[in-house]
């Protein structure tokens, strides 16, 4: 009965961490070379799937290692996830971005097994500050709602 | 010049988990029971250093595995560290209770090595909700500062 | 170059509350009776300009007993605002809900004279609770962004 | 059985606006100019009652125009007295700061009559930024928890 409300991103079949880089288009180039120097989000098992101008889309599969004695999964780690979605959705335009802060609604539990998946969008931008909205769900299910809030560092980061 | 304000709980030289279970307070055992089976909290290396009705005291280790490209600790596992530390400031008082959502403001980047502390406490209950204030520190300088909300499931934990 | 991401309610030329009732749907009188019993709203000129299942719009024109002495209206007014259009539209549904709590973020200041339009809408529901989002623009230009948090009370709201 | 946690400011008899302007201390002409400026505080009845270095006190009664069909108070104007706190506090300093955001939960409602006392007190601040924690109470008893997020305007004002 809880879903979450809004749109996605446009579904991609291949997951951008496997296409040959040759193929990927320039300018996604800093997201990606970003989460690849990102050894937390590696070490957590999330993949991004995709993204572009103000969005992303990652998954997390739920491990034992994941999850507490009730085999409910941690809610810090559901929050990792949302909160790499938004740095790939508020660095997706360039200028290097970090998160100021951001508060998250825990609406269900995920389980041992579960596969995650976060999507996040844009919602406004003002000066060097912005606002994402990322909503975790597993099957559709609504897991967690997640509102970021970011800031624009001055240096511009090489193209 | 960032410092957290407020106080913390009462220092305590030996960590709770190194404790012989027949010295440690009766009262003492759900949380511990708690942090016993959650994996995910041992996985990033949490440990909760001391707790008492409505605060608790945990900290954690900077890993290279908890890192971006640049040094700098991934926001989630800070995020991490101050839920588990949440967790066992509202579930002290018995009833099993969970995280219904929290916010966080991240006020300074953590980086690899640095042993980060977070202390939460109870800022107010009210019918089965709570509020809780966590300040994450590393040497005494704020991190961030997280503030969760608690809600507290019928069921009661037996003793 | 600030601007609300996300659609709107439909556009309605007639104010909800200028509409003769025999011609209302009958399933509007439910937040038609609340906000004809919100002295609040009314002693702030606040008007709802139109609503639905879940969502709400409504505007605030700053008059000069709104505004500091820069001639910038009070945050806690434009709050005010948002908070009705909040429980226009978490009400929309039926069932009696109130405000569990908001979080606020003031984009651009707004002036005397300036007409505010707050457009909300549901983001999730789950359980008793929910989550609407509201956007306050002036003239197109977003001025805040508002979540709230809603919880749905036992009693049924009679027809 | 709700209460809010934490200390308040020193308590004072006689409330900051009636004392005349020759026996107030020279730091505290700026917030007084502040709120002398403050129209819409001045129409919701919200007096401050004493306020320093970093924290301040208000108090509002409600009125018949401040509540709903039921008696109870808006949740706007609740936000609103704790933002003039805020402000107040985070003004205390000396620079021209603003609300960039805020999160308020209500806790308990507040009826046709009450008096409201708002408490705020400094949390952290770094950089430009500053988090202010604010505590709404009737009689002793907690309405609302307020946490404003905080940043200070180039501009420095003049003495």
């Amino acid at each position: 009965m809880s879903q979450p409300v809004g749109e996605s991103g446009p579904a991609e079949k291949m997951p951008a961490e496997k296409m040959p880089a040759e193929k990927m288009p320039a300018e996604k180039m800093p997201v990606d070379r970003m989460m690849a120097a990102d050894s937390a989000s590696r070490m957590l098992g999330i993949a991004v799937l995709d993204y572009g101008d103000g969005w992303a889309r990652a998954q997390m599969t739920i491990r034992d290692d994941m999850v507490n004695g009730h085999g409910i999964c941690h809610g810090g780690l559901i929050f990792a996830l949302a909160d790499t979605v938004f740095a790939c959705a508020c660095n997706s335009w360039g200028p290097v971005t970090v998160a100021a802060g951001a508060d998250i609604l825990f609406v269900a539990p995920a389980r041992l097994g579960d596969v995650l998946v976060a999507e996040g969008r844009v919602r406004a931008r003002y000066g060097r500050n912005g606002v994402y909205d990322v909503a975790v769900t597993c099957s559709g299910q609504l897991i967690a709602e997640f509102r970021g809030r970011s800031h624009e560092l001055g240096e511009r980061r090489p193209g």
